[in-house]
């Protein structure tokens, strides 16, 4: 989804992503963080990686999730999105190399997983929003 | 290279890299940041993306190259570096897959360039250190 972000002066595209509270498990963020900003649930869930977004100056990590098979579960509620939209790898590939991607996490995300899935096509998503 | 991150408290092995000088053009950069931190210099150089690494709270911008057709020319002088090591691509995933390469700008370089070269296998590095 696209998102104003102050530290950028601008809106990027994402994919869903949030703070962990303190003591929570990754997947439950994951989870909420999905309904949240896209009003849908993942039947399947696998945790891909975990990486240091910045390490020379930060220790900020993120917990990388796959959400399969993708079901409506209401309205997403989450104020700070402009804009959600769904888009195929290919489409998101080109957005990326067109520089209307510059968020570091989903650039990750999108060619490690798809990378990947594309040696091994039935890993792809059954459902998308 | 493996080389100590104070913010994140442990090692971490990483492309090379480095901070761009004010009013230093990227590229220039790379080609430094090359040269001290493996001793090589490339023939060719390819401008491949340039991203946020942690838009939620930080304006951090990364440009990232790939360097081919690699010759020695020297030393590595860059003082903070604990380890190099050169790796084939697959070695790489593997290690990422095994949580031993957790940096968010590694694992993009390797998965956005080696996921697109796979479909095209002539744009390989040529050389390696």
């Amino acid at each position: 989804m696209r998102q104003y972000r102050h530290a950028v002066g601008s809106d990027l595209w994402e994919i869903p992503a949030g703070k962990i509270e303190p003591g929570e498990d990754a997947l439950v963020c994951a989870r909420r963080e999905l309904q949240e900003e896209t009003g849908y649930a993942a039947e399947t869930w696998t945790r891909v990686l975990s990486f240091y977004t910045s390490p020379g100056f930060s220790d900020e990590r993120i917990v990388l999730f796959r959400a399969s098979r993708l079901r409506p579960v209401g309205t997403a509620d989450h104020g700070e999105i402009a804009e959600r939209c769904a888009r195929s790898i290919d489409g998101i590939e080109r957005m990326i190399r067109a520089s209307q991607i510059t968020d570091a996490k989903t650039i990750l995300a999108v060619s490690w997983v798809f990378g990947r899935a594309k040696e091994t096509p039935d890993a792809r998503p059954t459902a998308a929003p």
